[in-house]
Protein backbone atom coordinates (compact mmCIF):
# COMPACT_ATOMS: atom_id res chain seq x y z
CA UNK A 1 0.00 0.00 0.00
CA UNK A 2 1.14 4.01 -0.43
CA UNK A 3 1.97 5.42 2.57
CA UNK A 4 -0.61 7.27 2.83
CA UNK A 5 -3.35 3.83 3.39
CA UNK A 6 -0.35 2.99 5.89
CA UNK A 7 -0.96 6.46 7.73
CA UNK A 8 -4.84 5.73 7.39
CA UNK A 9 -4.83 2.00 8.26
CA UNK A 10 -2.37 2.34 11.08
CA UNK A 11 -4.30 5.70 12.71
CA UNK A 12 -0.67 6.81 12.86
CA UNK A 13 -0.32 10.73 11.10
CA UNK A 14 1.67 11.05 7.85
CA UNK A 15 4.15 13.56 9.47
CA UNK A 16 5.29 10.86 11.89
CA UNK A 17 5.58 7.95 9.75
CA UNK A 18 7.85 10.07 7.62
CA UNK A 19 9.90 11.08 10.87
CA UNK A 20 10.16 7.03 11.78
CA UNK A 21 10.95 6.26 8.20
CA UNK A 22 13.96 9.19 8.85
CA UNK A 23 14.80 8.18 12.14
CA UNK A 24 15.01 4.03 11.05
CA UNK A 25 12.55 3.29 13.32
CA UNK A 26 10.40 2.32 10.53
CA UNK A 27 12.15 0.09 7.60
CA UNK A 28 11.63 1.52 3.53
CA UNK A 29 9.33 0.58 1.87
CA UNK A 30 9.88 -1.29 -1.53
CA UNK A 31 10.52 1.92 -4.34
CA UNK A 32 7.59 1.48 -6.78
CA UNK A 33 8.67 4.39 -8.32
CA UNK A 34 11.18 7.34 -8.26
CA UNK A 35 8.49 9.23 -5.95
CA UNK A 36 6.36 6.19 -4.43
CA UNK A 37 7.25 3.31 -1.68
CA UNK A 38 4.95 0.31 -1.30
CA UNK A 39 4.12 -0.69 2.72
CA UNK A 40 2.96 -4.19 4.04
CA UNK A 41 1.85 -5.89 6.80
CA UNK A 42 5.61 -5.42 8.38
CA UNK A 43 5.54 -1.75 8.21
CA UNK A 44 1.56 -2.19 10.09
CA UNK A 45 3.06 -4.34 12.67
CA UNK A 46 6.33 -2.46 13.54
CA UNK A 47 4.14 0.82 13.81
CA UNK A 48 2.09 -0.71 16.03
CA UNK A 49 4.94 -1.64 18.32
CA UNK A 50 6.42 1.15 18.08
CA UNK A 51 3.03 3.40 19.15
CA UNK A 52 2.75 0.80 21.98
CA UNK A 53 6.75 1.55 23.03
CA UNK A 54 5.90 5.11 22.54
CA UNK A 55 2.36 5.84 24.74
CA UNK A 56 2.18 2.64 26.43
CA UNK A 57 5.82 2.67 27.41
CA UNK A 58 6.32 6.17 27.59
CA UNK A 59 9.67 5.11 25.95
CA UNK A 60 12.13 7.84 24.51
CA UNK A 61 12.84 7.41 20.10
CA UNK A 62 16.24 6.48 20.91
CA UNK A 63 15.51 3.83 23.21
CA UNK A 64 12.83 2.44 20.89
CA UNK A 65 15.44 2.72 18.49
CA UNK A 66 17.17 0.23 20.60
CA UNK A 67 14.54 -2.40 20.70
CA UNK A 68 13.31 -2.01 17.25
CA UNK A 69 17.27 -3.10 16.38
CA UNK A 70 17.33 -5.78 18.53
CA UNK A 71 14.14 -7.01 16.94
CA UNK A 72 15.91 -6.95 13.68
CA UNK A 73 19.22 -8.46 14.72
CA UNK A 74 18.06 -11.49 16.88
CA UNK A 75 21.56 -12.59 15.89
CA UNK A 76 22.93 -9.91 18.32
CA UNK A 77 21.61 -11.97 21.48
CA UNK A 78 20.65 -8.53 22.57
CA UNK A 79 16.96 -8.91 24.11
CA UNK A 80 14.23 -6.91 23.20
CA UNK A 81 12.03 -7.14 25.56
CA UNK A 82 14.86 -6.33 27.97
CA UNK A 83 15.46 -3.64 26.44
CA UNK A 84 12.63 -2.29 26.48
CA UNK A 85 11.92 -2.94 30.30
CA UNK A 86 15.33 -1.66 31.23
CA UNK A 87 14.34 1.55 30.55
CA UNK A 88 10.98 2.53 31.56
CA UNK A 89 11.01 5.64 32.68
CA UNK A 90 12.00 5.60 36.29
CA UNK A 91 13.69 2.69 36.08
CA UNK A 92 17.78 2.53 36.06
CA UNK A 93 20.08 2.13 39.05
CA UNK A 94 20.79 5.19 41.23
CA UNK A 95 24.05 6.66 41.96
CA UNK A 96 26.06 4.76 43.69
CA UNK A 97 29.20 5.59 46.03
CA UNK A 98 32.05 3.38 46.16
CA UNK A 99 31.24 1.21 48.94
CA UNK A 100 27.37 1.19 47.47
CA UNK A 101 29.07 -0.22 44.39
CA UNK A 102 31.31 -2.61 46.14
CA UNK A 103 27.72 -3.96 48.16
CA UNK A 104 26.07 -3.73 45.43
CA UNK A 105 29.21 -5.84 43.22
CA UNK A 106 28.64 -8.67 46.20
CA UNK A 107 24.99 -8.65 46.19
CA UNK A 108 24.66 -9.17 42.81
CA UNK A 109 27.16 -12.30 42.98
CA UNK A 110 24.54 -13.66 45.42
CA UNK A 111 21.83 -12.79 43.66
CA UNK A 112 23.57 -15.02 40.27
CA UNK A 113 24.23 -17.99 42.92
CA UNK A 114 20.72 -17.99 43.62
CA UNK A 115 19.16 -17.58 40.64
CA UNK A 116 21.70 -20.40 38.56
CA UNK A 117 20.03 -22.43 41.85
CA UNK A 118 17.05 -22.22 40.46
CA UNK A 119 15.27 -25.66 38.86
CA UNK A 120 14.00 -23.28 35.85
CA UNK A 121 16.51 -20.43 35.61
CA UNK A 122 18.64 -21.33 32.44
CA UNK A 123 21.75 -19.37 33.39
CA UNK A 124 21.84 -17.02 30.50
CA UNK A 125 19.93 -14.14 29.34
CA UNK A 126 17.82 -11.73 31.86
CA UNK A 127 20.87 -10.37 33.60
CA UNK A 128 19.32 -7.02 33.59
CA UNK A 129 16.87 -8.54 35.74
CA UNK A 130 18.71 -9.90 38.30
CA UNK A 131 20.69 -6.73 38.82
CA UNK A 132 17.79 -4.80 39.35
CA UNK A 133 16.65 -7.70 42.71
CA UNK A 134 20.51 -7.02 43.77
CA UNK A 135 19.50 -3.64 43.73
CA UNK A 136 16.43 -3.96 45.44
CA UNK A 137 18.14 -6.36 48.17
CA UNK A 138 20.72 -3.71 48.59
CA UNK A 139 18.15 -1.78 50.12
CA UNK A 140 16.48 -4.25 51.84
CA UNK A 141 19.18 -4.91 54.06
CA UNK A 142 20.23 -1.09 54.74
CA UNK A 143 16.65 -0.08 55.25
CA UNK A 144 14.91 -3.10 57.15
CA UNK A 145 16.48 -6.50 57.55
CA UNK A 146 20.21 -5.51 58.43
CA UNK A 147 20.93 -9.58 57.41
CA UNK A 148 18.32 -10.47 55.38
CA UNK A 149 18.97 -13.97 53.87
CA UNK A 150 18.67 -14.27 50.31
CA UNK A 151 16.65 -17.79 50.95
CA UNK A 152 14.15 -15.35 51.97
CA UNK A 153 13.66 -14.96 48.11
CA UNK A 154 12.62 -18.85 47.55
CA UNK A 155 9.26 -18.04 48.41
CA UNK A 156 8.81 -15.41 45.28
CA UNK A 157 10.20 -17.29 43.18
CA UNK A 158 8.13 -20.01 43.86
CA UNK A 159 5.27 -17.68 43.10
CA UNK A 160 6.84 -15.78 40.24
CA UNK A 161 7.02 -19.46 38.52
CA UNK A 162 3.44 -20.48 39.17
CA UNK A 163 2.09 -17.20 38.04
CA UNK A 164 4.59 -17.41 34.82
CA UNK A 165 2.99 -20.61 34.28
CA UNK A 166 -0.67 -19.12 34.85
CA UNK A 167 0.07 -16.34 32.60
CA UNK A 168 1.70 -17.66 29.69
CA UNK A 169 -1.38 -20.47 29.87
CA UNK A 170 -4.14 -17.56 29.45
CA UNK A 171 -2.59 -16.01 26.68
CA UNK A 172 -5.29 -15.80 23.94
CA UNK A 173 -3.81 -17.81 21.11
CA UNK A 174 -5.38 -18.78 17.45
CA UNK A 175 -8.78 -19.75 17.90
CA UNK A 176 -9.11 -18.79 21.46
CA UNK A 177 -12.37 -17.13 22.64
CA UNK A 178 -10.54 -14.03 23.55
CA UNK A 179 -9.30 -11.50 20.52
CA UNK A 180 -6.37 -9.49 20.61
CA UNK A 181 -6.28 -5.57 19.87
CA UNK A 182 -4.01 -5.48 16.62
CA UNK A 183 -2.19 -8.17 15.09
CA UNK A 184 -0.50 -9.70 18.47
CA UNK A 185 -0.38 -12.65 17.03
CA UNK A 186 2.51 -11.81 14.99
CA UNK A 187 3.75 -9.34 17.29
CA UNK A 188 5.22 -11.63 20.36
CA UNK A 189 7.59 -9.22 21.35
CA UNK A 190 5.13 -6.22 21.72
CA UNK A 191 2.82 -8.39 23.66
CA UNK A 192 5.62 -9.56 26.11
CA UNK A 193 6.70 -5.92 26.48
CA UNK A 194 3.15 -4.28 26.61
CA UNK A 195 1.90 -7.05 28.95
CA UNK A 196 4.96 -6.90 31.22
CA UNK A 197 3.84 -3.19 31.44
CA UNK A 198 0.25 -3.64 32.09
CA UNK A 199 0.01 -6.44 34.16
CA UNK A 200 3.11 -5.25 36.73
CA UNK A 201 0.22 -2.79 38.39
CA UNK A 202 -2.02 -5.63 38.61
CA UNK A 203 0.24 -7.52 40.78
CA UNK A 204 1.28 -5.02 42.74
CA UNK A 205 -2.18 -3.56 43.46
CA UNK A 206 -3.17 -7.08 44.50
CA UNK A 207 -0.04 -8.37 46.54
CA UNK A 208 -1.14 -4.91 48.66
CA UNK A 209 -4.66 -6.12 48.79
CA UNK A 210 -3.82 -9.37 50.20
CA UNK A 211 -1.54 -8.32 52.28
CA UNK A 212 -3.86 -6.19 53.67
CA UNK A 213 -6.56 -8.28 53.95
CA UNK A 214 -4.54 -11.22 55.59
CA UNK A 215 -3.04 -8.43 57.97
CA UNK A 216 -7.10 -7.23 58.71
CA UNK A 217 -7.75 -11.49 59.38
CA UNK A 218 -4.97 -12.16 61.63
CA UNK A 219 -5.40 -8.95 63.69
CA UNK A 220 -8.76 -9.28 64.22
CA UNK A 221 -9.10 -12.79 65.23
CA UNK A 222 -10.82 -14.00 61.63
CA UNK A 223 -9.83 -16.98 59.99
CA UNK A 224 -6.82 -17.09 57.51
CA UNK A 225 -7.44 -19.01 54.59
CA UNK A 226 -4.56 -21.30 53.71
CA UNK A 227 -2.61 -20.72 50.30
CA UNK A 228 -4.04 -23.25 48.67
CA UNK A 229 -7.75 -22.50 49.02
CA UNK B 1 15.84 13.05 76.86
CA UNK B 2 16.54 16.01 75.84
CA UNK B 3 15.87 17.33 72.33
CA UNK B 4 19.62 17.45 71.77
CA UNK B 5 19.90 13.68 72.83
CA UNK B 6 16.80 12.80 70.46
CA UNK B 7 18.74 14.30 67.90
CA UNK B 8 22.01 12.42 68.43
CA UNK B 9 20.90 8.89 68.76
CA UNK B 10 18.07 9.54 66.06
CA UNK B 11 20.81 10.71 63.31
CA UNK B 12 17.93 13.42 62.44
CA UNK B 13 19.74 17.02 62.71
CA UNK B 14 18.19 19.61 65.17
CA UNK B 15 17.25 21.76 62.72
CA UNK B 16 15.14 19.11 61.33
CA UNK B 17 13.51 17.58 64.82
CA UNK B 18 12.59 21.51 65.16
CA UNK B 19 10.89 21.79 61.99
CA UNK B 20 9.01 18.46 62.23
CA UNK B 21 8.00 19.54 65.74
CA UNK B 22 6.42 23.19 64.52
CA UNK B 23 4.91 20.82 61.60
CA UNK B 24 2.69 18.90 64.09
CA UNK B 25 4.75 16.01 62.41
CA UNK B 26 6.18 14.73 65.71
CA UNK B 27 4.33 15.19 68.64
CA UNK B 28 5.17 17.75 71.69
CA UNK B 29 8.00 16.41 74.29
CA UNK B 30 7.19 16.35 77.78
CA UNK B 31 8.02 20.12 79.43
CA UNK B 32 10.16 19.51 82.28
CA UNK B 33 10.73 23.33 82.43
CA UNK B 34 10.02 26.50 80.34
CA UNK B 35 12.97 25.83 78.63
CA UNK B 36 13.23 22.27 78.20
CA UNK B 37 11.16 19.20 77.04
CA UNK B 38 11.36 15.84 77.55
CA UNK B 39 11.18 13.28 74.40
CA UNK B 40 10.99 9.01 74.84
CA UNK B 41 11.05 6.09 72.59
CA UNK B 42 8.06 7.36 70.99
CA UNK B 43 9.12 10.14 69.62
CA UNK B 44 12.41 8.14 67.97
CA UNK B 45 10.14 5.45 66.52
CA UNK B 46 7.98 8.51 65.03
CA UNK B 47 11.43 10.21 63.78
CA UNK B 48 12.31 6.09 62.33
CA UNK B 49 9.01 5.87 60.74
CA UNK B 50 8.85 9.83 59.30
CA UNK B 51 12.64 9.42 57.81
CA UNK B 52 11.91 6.11 56.58
CA UNK B 53 8.14 7.72 54.21
CA UNK B 54 10.79 10.43 53.60
CA UNK B 55 13.67 8.84 52.62
CA UNK B 56 12.71 5.62 51.40
CA UNK B 57 9.01 6.05 50.16
CA UNK B 58 10.26 9.76 48.42
CA UNK B 59 6.43 11.25 50.24
CA UNK B 60 6.45 14.93 50.40
CA UNK B 61 5.90 16.46 53.70
CA UNK B 62 2.02 16.85 53.64
CA UNK B 63 1.31 13.45 52.63
CA UNK B 64 3.78 12.12 56.12
CA UNK B 65 1.39 14.15 57.78
CA UNK B 66 -1.80 12.39 56.88
CA UNK B 67 0.29 9.12 57.37
CA UNK B 68 0.92 10.35 60.92
CA UNK B 69 -2.60 10.93 61.76
CA UNK B 70 -3.59 8.37 60.53
CA UNK B 71 -1.57 6.06 63.02
CA UNK B 72 -2.46 8.38 65.55
CA UNK B 73 -6.09 8.19 65.34
CA UNK B 74 -7.08 4.39 64.60
CA UNK B 75 -10.48 5.34 64.98
CA UNK B 76 -11.04 7.34 62.20
CA UNK B 77 -10.91 4.08 60.24
CA UNK B 78 -8.03 5.29 57.87
CA UNK B 79 -5.42 2.74 56.58
CA UNK B 80 -1.79 4.55 57.47
CA UNK B 81 -0.13 2.17 55.03
CA UNK B 82 -2.57 2.60 52.24
CA UNK B 83 -2.31 6.24 52.90
CA UNK B 84 1.33 6.47 52.74
CA UNK B 85 1.12 3.72 49.37
CA UNK B 86 -1.55 5.41 47.28
CA UNK B 87 0.50 8.46 47.13
CA UNK B 88 4.18 7.29 46.06
CA UNK B 89 5.57 9.64 43.82
CA UNK B 90 4.46 8.52 40.57
CA UNK B 91 1.02 6.36 41.83
CA UNK B 92 -2.09 8.13 41.46
CA UNK B 93 -4.71 7.76 38.55
CA UNK B 94 -5.10 9.43 35.28
CA UNK B 95 -6.98 12.43 34.53
CA UNK B 96 -10.10 10.61 32.57
CA UNK B 97 -12.33 12.01 29.87
CA UNK B 98 -16.09 11.40 30.87
CA UNK B 99 -17.00 8.23 28.48
CA UNK B 100 -12.90 6.77 30.47
CA UNK B 101 -14.67 7.57 33.82
CA UNK B 102 -17.80 5.29 32.91
CA UNK B 103 -15.76 2.75 31.07
CA UNK B 104 -12.99 3.00 35.30
CA UNK B 105 -16.46 3.03 37.34
CA UNK B 106 -17.78 0.08 35.24
CA UNK B 107 -14.87 -1.81 35.66
CA UNK B 108 -14.57 -0.71 39.00
CA UNK B 109 -17.52 -2.57 40.04
CA UNK B 110 -16.17 -5.76 38.41
CA UNK B 111 -13.41 -5.57 40.26
CA UNK B 112 -14.97 -5.07 43.39
CA UNK B 113 -17.51 -8.21 42.97
CA UNK B 114 -14.22 -9.97 41.82
CA UNK B 115 -12.56 -9.07 45.08
CA UNK B 116 -15.83 -10.17 47.49
CA UNK B 117 -15.23 -13.58 45.92
CA UNK B 118 -11.94 -14.40 46.73
CA UNK B 119 -12.03 -16.74 49.92
CA UNK B 120 -9.83 -14.13 52.13
CA UNK B 121 -11.02 -10.82 51.17
CA UNK B 122 -12.61 -9.29 54.15
CA UNK B 123 -14.93 -7.16 52.18
CA UNK B 124 -13.61 -3.87 53.92
CA UNK B 125 -10.67 -1.92 53.19
CA UNK B 126 -7.91 -1.81 50.94
CA UNK B 127 -10.47 -0.32 48.19
CA UNK B 128 -7.56 2.32 47.19
CA UNK B 129 -6.07 -1.18 45.65
CA UNK B 130 -8.77 -2.39 44.16
CA UNK B 131 -9.29 1.12 42.24
CA UNK B 132 -5.77 0.69 41.22
CA UNK B 133 -6.33 -2.84 40.24
CA UNK B 134 -9.75 -1.75 37.92
CA UNK B 135 -6.99 1.31 36.34
CA UNK B 136 -4.43 -1.52 35.43
CA UNK B 137 -7.83 -3.80 34.04
CA UNK B 138 -8.97 -0.80 32.12
CA UNK B 139 -5.90 0.03 30.20
CA UNK B 140 -5.08 -4.25 29.62
CA UNK B 141 -8.42 -4.01 27.59
CA UNK B 142 -7.64 -0.91 25.84
CA UNK B 143 -4.16 -1.73 24.78
CA UNK B 144 -3.59 -5.42 24.76
CA UNK B 145 -7.23 -7.53 25.39
CA UNK B 146 -10.04 -6.09 24.43
CA UNK B 147 -12.35 -8.92 26.46
CA UNK B 148 -9.82 -9.77 29.04
CA UNK B 149 -11.90 -11.86 30.97
CA UNK B 150 -12.07 -10.75 34.91
CA UNK B 151 -11.47 -14.85 35.88
CA UNK B 152 -8.17 -14.49 34.28
CA UNK B 153 -6.91 -12.65 37.09
CA UNK B 154 -7.74 -15.95 39.78
CA UNK B 155 -3.64 -16.92 39.24
CA UNK B 156 -2.73 -13.87 40.17
CA UNK B 157 -4.84 -13.83 43.27
CA UNK B 158 -3.69 -17.00 44.32
CA UNK B 159 0.14 -16.06 43.43
CA UNK B 160 -0.48 -13.14 46.11
CA UNK B 161 -2.31 -14.65 48.64
CA UNK B 162 0.49 -17.67 48.58
CA UNK B 163 3.15 -15.41 48.69
CA UNK B 164 1.28 -13.57 51.48
CA UNK B 165 1.40 -16.40 53.64
CA UNK B 166 5.26 -16.98 52.79
CA UNK B 167 5.94 -12.94 53.94
CA UNK B 168 3.98 -12.88 57.11
CA UNK B 169 5.95 -16.33 57.94
CA UNK B 170 9.46 -14.57 56.84
CA UNK B 171 8.85 -11.41 59.07
CA UNK B 172 11.35 -11.66 61.79
CA UNK B 173 9.78 -12.01 65.19
CA UNK B 174 11.35 -11.48 68.99
CA UNK B 175 14.00 -14.07 69.38
CA UNK B 176 14.21 -15.01 65.28
CA UNK B 177 17.76 -14.98 64.09
CA UNK B 178 17.14 -11.93 61.68
CA UNK B 179 17.61 -8.97 63.75
CA UNK B 180 15.66 -5.64 62.53
CA UNK B 181 17.12 -2.36 61.87
CA UNK B 182 15.68 0.06 64.26
CA UNK B 183 12.63 -0.77 66.39
CA UNK B 184 10.92 -2.68 63.90
CA UNK B 185 8.90 -4.85 66.21
CA UNK B 186 7.53 -1.51 68.04
CA UNK B 187 7.02 -0.04 64.44
CA UNK B 188 4.48 -2.39 62.20
CA UNK B 189 3.36 0.54 60.31
CA UNK B 190 6.83 1.56 59.28
CA UNK B 191 8.09 -2.02 58.66
CA UNK B 192 4.52 -3.08 56.27
CA UNK B 193 5.12 0.73 54.32
CA UNK B 194 8.71 -0.26 53.78
CA UNK B 195 8.32 -3.44 53.71
CA UNK B 196 5.94 -3.27 50.53
CA UNK B 197 8.29 -0.57 49.22
CA UNK B 198 11.21 -2.44 49.11
CA UNK B 199 9.90 -5.81 48.21
CA UNK B 200 7.68 -4.68 44.97
CA UNK B 201 10.96 -4.46 42.87
CA UNK B 202 11.74 -7.67 43.63
CA UNK B 203 8.57 -9.05 42.86
CA UNK B 204 8.69 -7.44 39.33
CA UNK B 205 12.22 -8.46 38.98
CA UNK B 206 11.92 -11.49 39.55
CA UNK B 207 8.59 -12.21 37.79
CA UNK B 208 10.35 -10.86 34.37
CA UNK B 209 13.00 -13.00 34.91
CA UNK B 210 10.78 -15.73 35.35
CA UNK B 211 8.72 -14.87 32.09
CA UNK B 212 12.07 -14.54 29.99
CA UNK B 213 13.28 -18.00 31.40
CA UNK B 214 10.08 -19.56 30.53
CA UNK B 215 9.94 -18.12 26.92
CA UNK B 216 13.46 -19.20 25.80
CA UNK B 217 12.64 -22.33 27.35
CA UNK B 218 9.18 -22.97 25.61
CA UNK B 219 11.00 -21.44 22.43
CA UNK B 220 14.24 -24.15 22.09
CA UNK B 221 12.44 -27.22 23.21
CA UNK B 222 14.17 -26.92 27.18
CA UNK B 223 12.07 -28.70 29.80
CA UNK B 224 9.68 -26.20 31.15
CA UNK B 225 9.36 -27.34 35.04
CA UNK B 226 5.79 -27.86 36.44
CA UNK B 227 5.32 -24.70 38.74
CA UNK B 228 4.93 -26.59 42.04
CA UNK B 229 8.85 -27.85 41.66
Amino acid sequence: VKVSELSASSGVPLSTIKYYLREGLLPPGERSSPNQASYDQGHLDRLDLIRALREVAGLPVDVVRKVVEAVDHPESGVDPIETALMRLPGAGPAARSPEEEAEYERTYQEVLAFARGLEWSTGEYGHGYLAGLAEALVRIRRHLFPDYPIENLEPFARAVWALSEAEFANVPIEGSPVPLAGDDLAEPTRRAIIGTILFEPVLLALRRYANTMRSIRVESGLPVPPASG
